[in-house]
């Protein structure tokens, strides 16, 4: 496949093609990523995540001029919210960003989270497999706001770093509430502002950092990402944490993980194609509907007798 | 069905009791679900979204309050997000509506957003149906903050309120970016505060309202739910929309068309589970995982030949 080796090339125009290959879910996208995929494994795939206004954007800004600074390719797919709210400060994002976007080394694209039945993960996971073998050294996975997308993030990246600000209202109990398992690096950042000092204390208390048996591989850092303070500190932090997980094993069991999800949503996928298939779904849902809409059936009796009737015609009961 | 009879009597305890069952996903929803079903159809179903901040909350009381004063017994289910952010706010807002709880003829229940494969749309169907039978008048779907969430109230509500507020940024870049699908009426709350009423314009020009072949069943109401103002007007706009909905064939539509949506879900769920066994895949796919990993197949090729297989072996290809 010509298309391969220009991606494997670093050819800019035949990565943003395929990118958007793989969004658009095509027939092609399947061979493409198959012969990519040997290629893949050689990026780190950092996550990005925080509430709206926390900076994320202006972080990922001074990321992108350190990594180049260190000389490495570095590759941004930021998580447009399919949902309106906020929608102009993300384009204003996104311009502020493309400035980037012309240098060498340096690659940005916006990508839909709003997806077919995988959410994020199917065509984000596919476009990181493209930048991936296109051998960029980083590839930053932004997203945006509040939501399941969240939790998607943590299953197609290496590492997560959560953007926290001092001010955004009771941050502690949003720990609580769940952010344990989804960041892998605190960032506080807007270290200026008044209470940075004390969410830094605060997170740390939460993380149990000091105490036996807490998970002792994540770590807080504070940043200023307007004033570019803390920057290389927050890289530094970051080659730690990935090293140590590279040694014990971590990143691979994790990359495997990854690639156990992406064969279920690959095989929900294709089944349900099939059976949509089998079933003439296209052709009966609208009558099936009517009869559960007129109480004729109850939805799962209707669509259990469906099954069973496609299962034992194809002797599979 | 002990339980069918109790919740179709509007018994607090089984309705609670019920709604885990369905949240739980066990065996007995299945039943439970199709046994309900020709007892639904009678509730309105009204979805409210809007950002954080905008207080969608107060609001929801405000309509409790007004919708009781109406003789209506009410129901609120609240997606809370499984995402961390915000969570105090949250749980703050919960704590504050269940004033309502112990009231007769109001329940309401906090559901997690975090789904299996669904996302809210599978347990809060199924919870929407059991409040449902159980005969409430009216059941408010309140979602949290932003993201795939958001969408996926249209597809379970009947109308959705819109809530905005001045001053939350750029609202109307907001709009042009996708609002319009999801609101069928737009509640511009705090209309106290400075640039309410520059919002409703704005909000109106983007709705087109007063342009031929615009959506003119869309409409713009202002409130105050902190001062209980506009609560009755919202209401009024709110049976104006349905009413006209009603009569012109299109909430009927909208109903087969979530029956539909229901039934791809069962579908899904039900095949994957099959093909899972089938497969054995809790026993191969990490064997799998691993050959992708150390770059044996990619996973579409090996996807594909699992299914193929597993077609052939069973005389479906």
């Amino acid at each position: 496949m010509e298309l391969v080796n220009k991606i494997l090339n670093g050819d800019i125009r035949s990565i943003a093609h395929a990118i958007s290959l793989v969004e658009d879910n095509q027939q092609e996208k399947e061979k493409l990523i198959d012969l990519l995929y040997p290629h893949c494994g050689n990026a780190l795939i950092i996550g990005i995540t925080g509430p709206p206004g926390s900076g994320k954007s202006t972080l990922v800004d001074k990321l992108i001029i350190q990594e180049r600074k260190n000389g490495k390719k570095v590759a941004v797919i930021a998580i447009d919210p399919s949902s309106p709210f906020s929608g102009g400060a993300i384009l204003g994002d996104r311009i502020r960003m493309q400035k980037h976007a012309t240098e060498h080394g340096v690659f940005i694209r916006s990508m839909a989270s709003r997806g077919h039945l995988g959410g994020i993960s199917g065509a984000t996971g596919n476009a990181i497999k493209v930048l991936d073998a296109a051998k960029f050294d980083v590839i930053f996975v932004e997203t945006m706001g509040v939501g399941q997308t969240e939790i998607e993030i943590v299953e197609i990246t290496d590492v997560v770093l959560l953007v926290l600000v001092p001010g955004l209202g009771d941050e502690i109990q949003a720990l609580k509430a769940g952010v344990m398992e989804i960041g892998n690096i605190f960032v506080i950042n807007k270290k200026d502002l008044d209470g940075a000092q004390k969410l830094k204390t605060e997170v740390e208390y939460v993380l149990n950092i000091n105490n036996s048996g807490a998970d002792k591989s994540k770590s807080v850092a504070m940043t200023s990402a307007k004033l570019n303070e803390g920057i290389e500190e927050l890289l530094m932090a970051l080659e730690e944490y990935v090293d140590k997980l590279s040694s014990n094993g971590g990143l691979q069991q994790k990359r495997k993980k990854r690639i156990e999800k992406e064969i279920q949503k690959i095989i929900i996928e294709k089944v349900y194609e099939k059976v949509n298939y089998y079933l003439k779904l296209d052709q009966f849902i609208s009558e099936w509907a009517d009869d559960i809409f007129y109480g004729k059936y109850g939805p799962y009796t209707l669509v259990n007798d469906k099954i069973k009737l496609f299962l034992k015609e194809h002797s599979l009961l």
